[in-house]
């Protein structure tokens, strides 16, 4: 899907706009819980945090060692993103709005929607030299397919999620167009694993970003995918 | 990844298990939230609810009304899942065992994760007689990406639920191998859209599943997919 660094969305602020579209009359009485309101919005929730296990805060700050030297960047992760950016969707999709205009101001990023240690805990590097960008992942309890291992459609997630910031790091603003995924053994639950993706090629406005999801000691290959971004062209109303 | 039909989990239960392995000493004053403790275990979350919106609650009675001639049924949905179905899962993959053998008492299906009308709302049918799945979604503020839009991952979650279920409707124990998505367009946060699976062909132990991801009104595309899942041996460890 469409994207953007998230790195330069160092403004705090929630997006904002309602639920759905008017409201139907079983709707009325209805309204989300909001135990979200009382937290800091520009909280940035890729540094550790006590759900992290012994893994994953070790191949962390082999990450943090590696970036002393500036080949290696950590990039901040966090829950709201800033409403100035349905303004820059706006421009590449002028008819495809949200169900109503108004500020959704329950809205949270997908993999940052879920409280510490039950879903998604991960950091990202970058390295502009080599084009690579590497999510460590702690898939947590609440994130279960089969018992016992992660669903699909997390690792998808997380897939996504780390393919799209490579793309968008050379590409700036780009649209996911093809996501292809090899699922070639379950993850276990609540373990690490380090999701290792690199931009291979780019052709006009295509980027093909690939990568693998292996455990922490790399003999586990998890999954592979293949990826294709777009750049897109504000002079369009679509890619 | 690995699946087998839920629609024959109706035993309650949770799967249970600690968070990771031996907790290192970072972990051990942490305990996630308890506040799923309350849940009864056995709802159906494939119900209307009052996070419902009227494009939802349209579609779902228009195919509970296609069910009474027993065409389509109606597909029950369930936030936890049978520790029985842990032991099945190791006849397969012996050696990929959760981090630990102990419950996991936090677990929840990773679709049925969020609270109600935050996340993923959807209810599945499914036809035997076409080998047909169709899920209407309802995406959640908790499932954003670009400002106003769902994430491409909580796409591919949806998708990877509806085609594994029509797979093993057909394959029983059946286990995603391949998972290719076209994102054609990007999906306004809150808004209403059917997945329409079905069974393409069968070869040996492998089940080819396609679907796309329309509007309502079945006048836009968003996505499109297909997947290839493998049904697996007992005799065999891994597919």
């Amino acid at each position: 899907m469409l994207r953007r660094c998230v790195s330069r969305l160092r403004t705090p602020g929630a997006l904002c706009c309602p639920l759905a579209g008017a409201p139907p009359p079983a709707r009325d009485s209805w309204s989300p819980p909001r135990s979200y309101s009382s937290e800091v919005v520009h909280v940035d929730h890729s540094l550790p945090n006590p759900s992290w296990s012994k893994d994953m805060r070790l191949i962390f700050y082999q990450f943090m060692k590696k970036s002393e030297d500036g080949s290696w960047k950590r990039l901040p992760s966090y829950r709201f993103t800033s409403s100035k950016r349905l303004e820059e969707v706006k421009i590449f999709f002028p008819d495809a709005k949200p169900v109503k205009e108004e500020p959704l101001s329950q809205a949270r990023v997908f993999p940052r929607s879920l409280e510490e240690g039950l879903g998604f805990e991960y950091a990202m590097f970058y390295n502009h030299v080599e084009n690579r960008t590497v999510c460590i992942l702690q898939g947590g309890p609440y994130l279960q397919g089969v018992p016992g291992f992660l669903h699909g459609g997390a690792i998808a997630t997380m897939i996504d999620s780390t393919v799209g910031m490579c793309a968008l790091k050379t590409g700036r603003t780009v649209m996911t167009a093809n996501l292809n995924i090899n699922f070639r053994r379950p993850i276990p639950l609540c373990s690490v694993v380090v999701i290792n993706s690199q931009l291979d090629k780019i052709e006009g406005r295509k980027l093909f970003v690939s990568c693998s999801v292996r455990s922490v000691d790399e003999k586990t290959l998890y999954s592979e995918a293949t990826s294709l971004f777009v750049k897109l062209d504000p002079k369009k109303s679509s890619p």
